[in-house]
């Protein structure tokens, strides 16, 4: 069984936009701000928009299931205030819950959540228990910078974060660390901002006892960790030079990468230099890169193929491809168990 | 010939940073800032500090020759106004003028720049002018972000920063996208910092047309490049769903890429994903990791042992290690040619 740890549901039908339109100008405009009531969108919108996309290119690339969340640009935190994060964010995920619910063979959900730039992160656990204990979310996509690119918030390691973390434990689901849209003109938001966040994730862990105080906390680094694989030895290096315990010890008990990347030769970087057990598959199909590489004649995003092409031992592929899923995501392997997978 | 274009001025005797730490105090304290005679630094010191140091590493890996600018992680462009930059700058500037003139053969000067949040380049220029024209400099370093992490200029395709290209393009100079110190307690200075801003600096070059404005202004992009070359599949990518050029046609004939990745992985896939005419030798030695890898028992930053090892033609090599540099560096070339060399 092939599992990608990272899809987005970019291909939502319209109505959710002119939802969301809706509510972005009501801010500040004294008009109320629309009732999520007044969203409608029927199972047969929802089919189509995922049977011609997402569902149609995993089946040519051979994909069995998808953790599914919220268009990660969409969650754009830094817009408005709680409340409209908040209703937002219900309506995002109630949609790939509807998704999973309607292809219970191919889709499982993981939350967005309704973050908002200086706001106490305790204000989501009600979504995240939402989207756990009713709509079997398996994971939550966590932004480590609400602000859209201006980094105001703490860093990962700072307590402001710890209520989120000790929900994650108690549910024993995974964060990636995924930020939204940029809205600083210096970050472009798929090229640099994304990149930069996974960087920036990963060395908050490599500095902080984060995983002392949380020894069951896992995040999932996505983009395939950033830029940490290609300047691993940069990594260790400044683990040893801070005093820090070896990256083995230290971040990769709680770390993992997911496939992200989007060429041959990045692939097998990763392969060379990530333990097999601290990597996922994924695609984030369909998203930032959409195109066909015309050095290959095949998507950009079509990572599976890079991993088939890769130099690895067929069982360490399994891993890649399954069982290391089904062990950072327990709530994915308990509901694949259920379905006698 | 080796050419390290990426080395810092990181063993300056302490009474610089003594006068640094003077003028630091003195802002908003009412009290006079230090003058810069009263920094006073003999020959025979700056000597030692580059023997026992940088040049005794250079003669054990055979690096002939050295592009030495002040400290990166010390221009901290964001403390003090433009004044404060501006004596900073003029007091680093000279002190790796005079170690290239007591030690012509090995080094020759960079300069850094005293810019400051929110102050036009322009202001820069008299300082270019100077390190240029007296000093010999034969390249910049720009820091596309002053404020140190919270990253509110304008990006780099931005005309605000259209002076310094003009004078950099009158004198064939490049410049080194190089930020500073990360006051932004989300980004680690050399972890994290460092690598985003060289893929910051990456895409606002894709996403531009900086250099058709521009034909003949050269970036260098230190530290590998940031994430661009691992995840080069999705900047080609991007490039096409943004409708932009091909990045060998639109990005790499005026930007160049460091050796500045401190494991032998990291190097091969710089190699084998980046055109060879577009790879500078470098080690930012001595820099943000001194230690020995306990994997190899040789310096993180020895770079010369992965390009050699490496699987490149000799020729290729001979580029990445000296003529690519000549061709980047013109002032370099002109230098070592009157040196005979």
């Amino acid at each position: 069984m092939i599992i990608d740890v990272h899809g987005h549901y970019t291909t939502a039908p319209k109505a959710l936009e002119q939802w969301r339109k809706r509510q972005v100008d009501a801010i500040g405009s004294g008009a109320p701000a629309p009732r999520a009531s007044e969203l409608s969108i029927g199972d047969d919108e929802l089919r189509e928009s995922i049977e011609r996309n997402q569902l149609r290119l995993m089946r040519e690339r051979g994909i069995d299931m998808t953790i599914f969340s919220p268009r990660a640009s969409f969650m754009a935190h830094h817009i408005g205030d709680f409340e409209v994060s908040n209703s937002w964010a219900a309506i995002c995920n109630e949609l790939c819950h509807r998704v999973s619910r309607l292809f219970p063979d191919h889709f499982v959900p993981a939350a967005m959540l309704p973050q908002s730039p200086g706001v106490d992160p305790a204000t989501c656990i009600p979504e995240l228990v939402k989207c756990v204990e009713e709509y079997g979310n398996v994971a939550v996509n966590l932004n480590p910078d609400p602000s859209g690119g201006h980094w105001n918030a703490p860093p990962l390691w700072d307590r402001h974060w710890y209520p989120i973390y000790e929900k994650l434990v108690e549910y024993d689901v995974p964060a990636m660390i995924h930020v939204s849209t940029s809205c600083n003109p210096a970050f472009h938001t798929t090229g640099a901002h994304y990149l930069n966040a996974d960087t920036t994730a990963f060395m908050q862990c490599v500095t902080s006892d984060l995983f002392r105080d949380f020894p069951a906390l896992r995040f999932v680094i996505p983009h395939g960790g950033g830029a940490a694989p290609y300047h691993w030895g940069r990594f260790r290096g400044l683990a040893q030079e801070l005093g820090r315990p070896p990256l083995a010890e230290q971040v990769l008990r709680n770390t993992f990468f997911d496939t992200c990347v989007y060429h041959q030769p990045g692939i097998d970087l990763l392969m060379r230099v990530i333990p097999v057990d601290n990597i996922l598959f994924a695609s984030e199909m369909i998203g930032a890169v959409r195109g066909i590489d015309p050095e290959t004649g095949h998507h950009y995003d079509d990572t599976r193929r890079y991993i088939d092409a890769a130099n690895v031992d067929p069982a360490d592929r399994r891993k890649i491809y399954e069982s290391n899923a089904r062990r950072v995501y327990p709530r994915l392997d308990a509901r694949l168990r259920r379905q006698g997978r």
